[in-house]
C-alpha cells in the first residue's frame, strides 16, 4: 500500500493538530500569481511567507530582531501553508507522493549563519507529519529582505502520485 | 485547440507590440552557460538581467535608488527576455504550453518591503500576453545584489507541448 | 553511444585529478533533510556548500573578506560536491544524462557585482569534466549570509538518464 499511498491525510491532519497546527485556507497569492503550478507530476508552490490572522509571522530579520526559535516556528509555519495549498491542488494530501525540495529563504544580517537551524523548522516539521516522503533535497539561503517584512519565505517542489 | 495550442506566438508578438515591446534577440549569457535546457518537457531558462542595447535597465536597489516603478518596469523586460529564450529554444512560441514557476530576485535595502509589487511587472506581463498559460507558481526574494549591478533577476521554468 | 551514456565516470574522475580534485564522500546534510531526491529522472541535489575536512572554504563576503579568485575556488569545490552527490545517488556518473540548472548563491556586499566570475567557478568545472552535458541554466545571485557564513552555495538539478 505503501507504494500507492505513501502519505495519508488523515494521519497527517492529527499529526499537525498534536503540534498545535491545522491545515489553513491556503494564503491568497500577494499579487499576480497562482499558489501552485503543476507540470506532469511535479507541483511547483510559491513561495509562503508565514502569516496568521492576516499578519506576517515574526517580521524581521535573523541576526537582529528576530530569534533563532521564531524564527524555526515562521518556517514551521510556512511548510504548513505550502502543505494547505497542495491539498488545495490535489484535492487530498493522499494523492501526494513526496516532497522533493525545499528552498528556504531566510532574512538575515550579514553575520548570521544559522540558516540551517532556522530551516530545519521547516524540514523537521515535514518529515515528522509525513515521515519518509516529507524528506526533501534542500537550501537554505540568507537574504536582504522578504516581502512585508518576512524574515522567512518557504518555497516547495512536490511530487504527486 | 487549446489543448494542442495554448499559446500562439502571434497573438503574443502583437501583444507584446502594444505594451511596447518586442520579442529581443535572446541575450548572450554573461558566462560559461547556456540560456535554456530541456529536459522532457520542462524547460530550464537562465536568471535574466534586464539589458537594453547592452545596458543594465535601472541597476541599483529598491529602498535606495531604484523606485517600485523603475523596478516594475526591469521585472517586466526580464520577462520577455525569458519569453526571447523560451522562442529560441522551441523554435516559435506555439509550443509553449505554459510558464510554471518564475522566481523574482529583487535588490533591496534590508528595510525594502515591496518585493511583491516589483515582482508583479513580471507576473502581470507574461499573464497579459500569454493568457491563462501564463499564470505561474512564484517566489519574490530580497537580495542583496545581482550580477552587473542589475535591480531585477528573473529565472523561470517552462513547460513545452 | 552518445546518446546512452553521455557520461563517462572513468573520464570524469580523470579530469578532476588532472584540475587537483577527488570526488569526496558526500558531505552529510547539515539538518533535517537529504543530499538528493529523485522525480522521474530529474534529481535535486541540496545546497552545496564547500567544505574541506569539515571546514568551510573561504567563509566570508565577496565585496568585503572573500577575493573573486577565492569565491571562484569556493564555487569549482561546491560543484564538485554536487557531482559527489549525483554519483551517490546514481551510483555511477555514467548515468548522469546532464546537468540541468546550476543557481549560485554568493554571499555579497550591496556593491558587489562579480557574481557571474565567481559562479563560472562552478559553470566551468562542469563543462571542463563533462563536457556538453555539463552546460547548463543558471542563475547567479548576491545573498545576505549563508549557512556556517560560507561565501558560496550552489544548488543543482540534473538529469539522470
Amino acid at each position: 500500500v505503501w507504494e500507492d499511498a505513501p502519505v495519508n491525510e488523515v494521519d497527517v491532519v492529527s499529526k499537525l493538530t498534536e503540534l498545535g497546527y491545522e491545515l489553513p485556507t491556503p494564503t491568497p497569492p500577494l499579487a499576480a500569481y497562482v499558489p501552485c503550478v503543476r507540470a506532469g507530476d511535479l507541483l511547483f508552490v510559491s513561495g509562503q511567507v508565514p502569516m496568521v490572522d492576516g499578519e506576517v509571522v515574526s517580521p524581521g530579520h535573523l541576526g537582529d530582531d528576530v530569534s533563532v526559535e521564531q524564527g524555526r516556528e515562521a518556517a514551521r509555519r510556512a511548510a504548513v501553508q505550502a502543505l494547505a495549498v497542495i491539498r488545495g491542488e490535489l484535492g487530498t494530501l493522499d494523492r501526494l507522493s513526496r516532497i522533493v525540495q525545499v528552498t528556504v529563504f531566510i532574512s538575515s544580517t550579514p553575520d548570521f549563519a544559522g540558516q540551517p537551524q532556522v530551516a530545519n523548522g521547516a524540514s523537521e516539521l515535514l518529515e515528522l507529519v509525513l515521515g519518509e516522503p516529507g524528506r526533501h533535497a534542500r537550501a537554505a539561503i540568507g537574504v536582504a529582505a522578504l516581502p512585508l517584512g518576512a524574515s522567512v519565505e518557504v518555497a516547495v517542489t512536490a511530487q504527486a502520485s
